[in-house]
């Protein structure tokens, strides 16, 4: 199993089926450095517009539709001192008329502490001089090319995976998207030092990452939406609006998964889920919010 | 300040501006027997039908429209060793199409250890013969009378509280509630051992608590939605359809509470919330969904 | 058969199990002069603020719950030379964003020609010289006490009818109502000159009417939403958040009434509908959304 | 201005970027023969799989990003003497608890009588014996290639248009496209013999069609929605999920328009809309649904 460090010569504000930036083999690991969102590099050069400028797409060998495409977060280094944000909750997360109070949206400077692995405001707000957050990396936006050749902007999501903007993908967690094309085509980018549930500003800490994943062709996999593993969970995500039929998608989706693979039929299924599932809200920003539905693998035995 | 052991005569299916069962002082404590949602007693003996049985109303003296009902949820003992859920995920929380293959819902029973302190299911389904739940005590309906003189089914919920389903409503949180009538009016029942985020069964754990709980007046508190705190953050709630209204709800008092209380303007405030926010489902089953919108205290210092 | 001019001595702003104001035989008739929204009278005095002051209730002699209260609208004649509309749409039914440009909401006076039928801007807004409308009265909110008690605000609706702000109910169409209390206890009130779709201003052109309706009892008539005729088709009525949820509780009902009243099993319905069927959005503005599901009397016949 | 006669020799199950199949000048006319939505040509040919094949794109000379793309539709001939529907009303259109008792969804043909230019059952259902529809063509999907170099599936709509299956897209009716591509890149396909609101039962009546359009650039247009005209109005459409949003695109969408064409502010137009608008519901099956706004002519001046 090879490791490649992939070095894009372009970046592509869709995911879908692109000619292939690098082949790898089924198993490979790649370390490739991302853009921010608004497409500035490291050193803060522009290389291209946004939307989330997206690494890929990589064509991994033996992928076929139907199969999963695992993905290994192995490992996210930030590559700059400063990240941005918007200043102001998006409109579309308050009632309607509080919309009428709210100051412009501007963009706001962190800085990034590369050594003690915090993030903080450049110039402090007042009642937040002591607001210094650890690094918390994640990728915002990424997956697989959609079926029947669509070509999909980075600002939404689908079952295919896309800018779902979720807390949780970050180092140590997999995840796994249903392949719908040859090679299964994989992108990324657009990746946080820090992000809150639900993206309400619109951005996370938007800032430069090297990121190492492992790729990994699961055959005949069959799942609809992704999945996901944590060290502590299993996960799965639904992209949609509303909130509620994101959340539609993702139980769906984890009901079907606990009974192919966990031994439960509907009925207990449903006894576990009602008793101990957690939703988390990836964001509510996006074009399509995304809502992960998340079970404790201290309640799981796979079979 | 007094403790009453409130021994209800009447329960009722609404919450609203009925004849006080109960006048208090302002701080008094409240130890009181619920009903479980259906209606039966610690001994199943049905007292009333559903939905949800309401011990109350206690009038606190003091409390006048503008005002906040301080409840501090002191304690929560079962007084049954059963509980019931249903035994099906609700139709409403999985792909619309999926609902034709669900099996029906029917009443399942659980068992409650309360010497060990531990939920499982009487008939342990297969695949779950070691599912063993910790007990984790909720007040699934509370609140005061809604403004208007309105008198609303204990089945949904409102800026007044009610049905809310929410799983961090139990032992040493405390819960603030918009008074709209005179004497605040406030009522509870419907608890539950368990519950899973949202409710996804329409229930939780159903069953009966011995509740102890303390009521103070704050004065011209001005909330519109109902705040609560617990150990590690504060929290602010929002009730209505689709998830995405409960969650402007919610995320609307949470701005107003950060700036009107913790020295924040809304950019500061928004600098906050968007990058540590962590959102809870409450339930997505009754009428109105229900959000809790978190901020952990450590990053908040009060004015 | 006796007609009753009904002057009520208090307004009501819920809809619910209050004492009833005029007790009427089955199949009576009712004349009764509305107030206006903000509860103005004809004389433009203020009887009772809003929300929307209720004539009513009616103790309907033979109704019992399961059945339905058939509401006849014999005639709607305004009563006064003036209404008022808010001069701004309401920021609901704008994209979140655009709400920051919006101009702030104020009431604005129209006159009401009350020989002519007709309803024009009192001052003119500059391209809207020529703009004369129809008189087009309907009954914005209208009901009967909902099930278990509840008293709910005049400013929503539910399965008992309220506030559904639906430009149809008007003279010559006929509504019946799902009883849940002995005598129904009906109430009206809230009377528009016009309003489009929607009522997406937040009103329509809201004044005081004389009303005239024809009350009667339909035994065991099991609808669980409103139904309505008028000249040409029947029509459903589904009140919820979202939209998508009151048009599915109107389509249901829809093809339930198909299926027990018109000798359709569900597949002949669903090709009748899925060719046939129109959809109008009463309000988009109350706390519950108003669809309803029509079909034209043609294509049916009644069994 | 030339007609041409476009036979395809691919078909697309996407609207996006890819390589005109025909380039026309500014203004000219097409003729074409559409498949039906699952691929079928006239003569009942299997020619691709759905969803919804496309002819095109064909690239209009002049048509920058920016303008708009005008399209008439002249004409449209039914070619073949059968369509089919879905035979019960989509799961997601009606209560989630009432889906269970759905029977399966099934294909139903009807005959198309060319002669009569009438629609009905080929095996009438009980009830439904003299259920005779008059012919009333409609384009399901159509649009222009959307921005970003995206390619949308078939399935769904956006701001570029797509499957809108909206009723009033026939004959007569002229409609606007926001151009994101160098030469459009019009495409159309997916034609109902007739179709009700909504698209219920996830189909109208799909058959084959031979479709005249006249395509006609307009700089500088500046539209985010499609717009629209009949004979007696103008529309402008949302396309989303919820209906709420959708109803959100298509207001802001018309608010603009009758503030930069047709001399009136914001509080003019509210006025306006207020007590006329209209709201259609195009589609509640696709993953976006689709609402036009719709105004009489007769309340407009064009400045």
């Amino acid at each position: 199993m090879t490791t490649h460090y992939f070095v894009p010569t372009t970046y592509h504000n869709v995911i879908g089926s692109l000619p292939p930036a690098l082949r790898i083999a089924d198993g490979d690991t790649i370390i490739t450095q991302t853009l921010d969102a608004e497409g500035h590099d490291k050193d803060g050069i522009k290389q291209i517009s946004g939307p989330n400028p997206m690494n890929g797409p990589i064509f991994v060998e033996g992928a076929d539709p139907g199969d999963a495409l695992k993905v290994e977060i192995v490992a996210m280094t930030p590559t700059r001192d400063t990240g941005f944000t918007r200043s102001v909750v998006a409109a579309n997360v308050i009632d309607p008329e509080a919309v009428r109070d709210l100051p412009p949206r501007e963009m706001t400077i962190w800085a990034i502490d590369r050594g003690a692995l915090t993030v903080r405001l450049s110039e402090p707000a007042s009642g937040l001089e002591g607001f210094v957050l650890p690094l918390a990396p994640m990728i915002g936006c990424f997956g697989v090319a959609p079926a029947l050749g669509q070509a999909i902007s980075t600002a939404t999501s689908g079952e295919y995976g896309g800018n779902m903007d979720y807390r949780r993908f970050g180092p140590g967690t997999t995840v796994w998207f249903p392949v719908s094309a040859p090679g299964a085509l994989f992108f990324l980018g657009d990746c946080h030092a820090v992000q809150g549930d639900g993206e309400i500003v619109g951005t996370g800490v938007e800032t430069t990452f090297e990121v190492t994943v492992r790729l990994t062709v699961e055959k005949a996999a069959r799942l609809v939406w992704p999945h996901g593993e944590t060290a502590d969970d299993i996960l799965t995500i639904g992209n949609a609006r509303p909130l509620d039929q994101a959340l539609q998608h993702a139980t769906t989706e984890m009901l079907n998964w606990l009974t192919s693979d966990y031994g439960l039929d509907k009925r207990a299924a449903s006894h576990l889920l009602g008793q101990v599932v957690r939703y988390d809200i990836g964001n509510v920003f996006d074009p399509a919010y995304t809502i992960a539905c998340r079970v404790a693998k201290k309640w799981l035995t796979k079979r």
